[in-house]
């Protein structure tokens, strides 16, 4: 930590002081120099540097400047060359079930329960196991590596497994168990489902990658009892809560018929909402419930491509925004979107509600993209450690090239970032101070390996829902 | 003709009566052969061959059968191996401004006034001439072969260059001088304009690429006598008319207030709808303008992200498809939009009306692929020629990559095509024949070149707008 430090102050000195390198004693080594490129840091005045430079050093961002800034203050034996690039924080996804890109194009533009009923339950039924999570896992890693998602949200089973998968392909996570009044792979009660959660709070809590969760599945497939303790173990252990809310109208009416209540006002009116509390969609939400969920401090995953793909509705995301609700983005399964690609989900977001606030003006770019940056940090309360490129934070940040013909001219970094950059843009993905990828090259995952394991899977898939 | 006939002859009869290679004479020696991957052909049957071949010689499709089939009827010096990829007709874009890719981005999230009256006029005012219109068709070009896209329909001025430079890349194009009451770049008056159209229908006419049009802008900014000029001149030389249509509800209402008519009424009280007319967006329709258009036999193009990014509104594209009205997918102009990436077209036609039909069942992969395809060549009365991959027709198609993560696995083509694939993995485009794309290198277009002419113009652009 003492040696962090100084390296800290060296860079926050070089660039709010300006000193001159004959000033400093002598350039600090650190592990690695980003430099040349377009930074958009999404710091507190949203600076963007063009050209700018990023000094990392172990896990942290030790320095951010003006690449002259930047050379003067830091040496590296690495140095990644972003000339004509954008540096951008990695982005956070804010909800999904990795191992179900598995299931990603299984069965599509089918009524919910025919989709669920006839596809999605019989293949869970008949594949969801450790091998299948693995081998899952693996894949959303290499998708969401490869277009540059750094963080990720998830819901699903045997997440010790995801989170070994996750760990090893040094991605970070968010992972709950997820706990449902139904027997599942990985356990047959809600009480079984609670145990397993705590053991895997206490197996990774502590590790530099993985937050463990608590993840009640949603209002109407729990009892108040299993919520409530969902709540306290969450608030025992200091961890996140994750669950679904508000998703469908369908959802909402029948709690309405059953507690005469929304979703939202339901789970108010049990002391269910608490700090670092995460519910994906709220697609079907009332002003109150808004007020509700701003006041508990509880964040919201918006989802508008799984949304608007399983005509779920469309949240209000303006509305949200005005509250100041924190609110990030989510790509949800891929059984539902059906890919995982973060700069959909931005591009979506911005589109979605410009037509249905009939506003051009709704959701600009630099929202959208905070939405997937510090938007997503703040919703899973860990804006402190990732969401932006500041001194101090966690090194999650991608390099993003800009030279397909689709992004020319660029007139204004934000704009192509949101409207015109897919996710196969992005060159270079690091998190944690390590990089994943390199100029498109994979460094912690076999890629040819993992594509041919997860067809060697869709093999067993196809055969439970007879395709 | 004659050989063509018999080689068209040799290949349906290999296809359709399975005669042995014994029973030909000899293969007939072809220009090219597509081998090996799953062809998605849009034929009558919209037959998926897994895997099938293509042959192609000159500037037809010659023969479409399995592999074996193809190989015993045909041999080529020149064979594309697609394993594992997917062949499709090649993507036709129904609405556009090519040249207007030189403002991509230059300015977003505004209300339409401030966009157009800040942005785009002032830009266009200072910067439209035959050299921007080179370098801008240049680049889209570039971006559409990249992209998929082998025949896109188009309004804008100095069609004449822009004429030049799509036959210069080999896509084929619908091009419509501009028509509008206002004085343009390249003209001063309606007069004016309709001579320069008069023109460049005989400069293009029988063109194997150029399909020259009219393109007069909309009934809101045309004369009732300029508009049924217009539609003479089409009829005089056999060509297609272009035309804007309810775009906004401004429009409609102005509509209302001027004649008492929607815009569709308005022009069928006029006797200005003719067969081959092709109206773009038709966003604010009714069901009796809906009646209309099925009637006189207009294609719609539907330019969904254009609709939303500008809030303009849904097109009730499920209804146009219950009436049979033909409907083809744009992008619309890449200031609007911001790409040309017509595998986003189609995403996004599902998705939205999934959404505002409240039914995931809505535009399934199918229909967005056949809207893309097919449908756009009805659209613009050009599917005896083009729209599928049929023994026949022109041979514009193309072969996509099926490796990536996010591709992975593949249960259903279609569901891929449309819910998982960029333009960005279209390997090879092939139009009349003519290969300009292949395992992604350009030849046809030498790529940094256009991309550093459009830079180089850029000055201009933003120079003229203050940026």
């Amino acid at each position: 930590m003492g040696r962090l430090s100084v390296v800290r102050w060296v860079g926050l000195a070089s660039v709010l002081t300006g000193l001159s390198a004959a000033a400093l004693a002598k350039a600090e080594d650190v592990a690695l120099v980003v430099t040349g490129g377009t930074v958009v840091t999404m710091d507190g005045t949203r600076r963007v540097l063009s050209p700018g430079a990023v000094a990392i050093d172990g896990d942290r961002i030790v320095g951010v400047g003006t690449p002259d800034e930047i050379g003067r203050a830091f040496s590296s034996k690495h140095v990644i060359d972003a000339t004509g690039k954008i540096v951008l924080p990695g982005l956070i996804n804010t909800h999904g079930h990795a191992p179900m890109v598995l299931y990603r194009g299984l069965a599509d533009d089918l009524a919910l329960k025919e989709w669920l009923e006839k596809y999605i339950f019989p293949a869970e039924a008949k594949t969801v196991s450790p091998e299948m999570v693995r081998v899952g896992t693996r894949l959303a890693a290499l998708e969401m590596i490869q277009s540059g998602t750094t963080t990720f949200a998830d819901m699903y089973y045997f997440e010790e497994e995801i989170a070994k998968a996750t760990k090893a392909a040094g991605l970070r996570a968010v992972l709950g168990q997820t706990i449902i009044r139904f027997p599942v792979p990985d356990a047959k009660t809600p009480e079984d489902e609670l145990a397993r959660t705590e053991a895997f709070i206490k197996a990774f809590k502590g590790d530099p990658l993985i937050t463990p969760a608590v993840a009640p599945h949603s209002a109407y497939t729990l009892e108040k009892h299993t919520l409530l303790a969902s709540r306290d173990l969450a608030a025992k252990h200091g961890v996140p809560l994750l669950i679904h809310l508000a998703e469908t109208e369908d959802e909402v009416r029948t709690s309405q018929e059953q507690s005469g209540l929304t979703p939202t006002g339901y789970l108010e009116s049990i002391g269910f909402w608490a700090p670092r509390t995460l519910a994906a969609h709220g697609v079907w939400v009332t002003d109150e419930d808004i007020a509700i969920l701003k006041r508990r401090g509880v964040g919201v995953a918006h989802n508008p491509e799984s949304n608007m793909k399983l005509a779920s509705g469309t949240a209000p995301v303006p509305k949200y925004l005005a509250a100041g609700v924190a609110l990030g983005l989510g790509t949800d399964g891929a059984a539902s979107n059906n890919d995982l690609d973060m700069f959909e989900a931005m591009r979506q977001a911005s589109f979605l509600h410009k037509l249905q606030s009939r506003d051009p003006r709704a959701v600009p770019a630099a929202t959208a993209l905070e939405m997937a940056t510090l938007g997503g940090a703040r919703a899973l309360g860990m804006e402190r450690e990732i969401g932006s490129i500041e001194v101090g934070k966690r090194a999650d940040l991608i390099v993003v090239g800009m030279r397909r013909a689709r992004q020319t001219p660029r007139y204004d970094a934000l704009s192509h970032l949101v409207y015109a950059t897919h996710g196969d843009d992005v060159e270079t993905t690091i998190v944690n101070g390590q990089v994943l990828m390199h100029e498109r090259k994979m460094l912690t995952l076999d890629e040819e390996a993992v594509l041919r394991e997860a067809e060697a899977f869709a093999v067993r898939v196809r055969a439970a829902v007879g395709r």
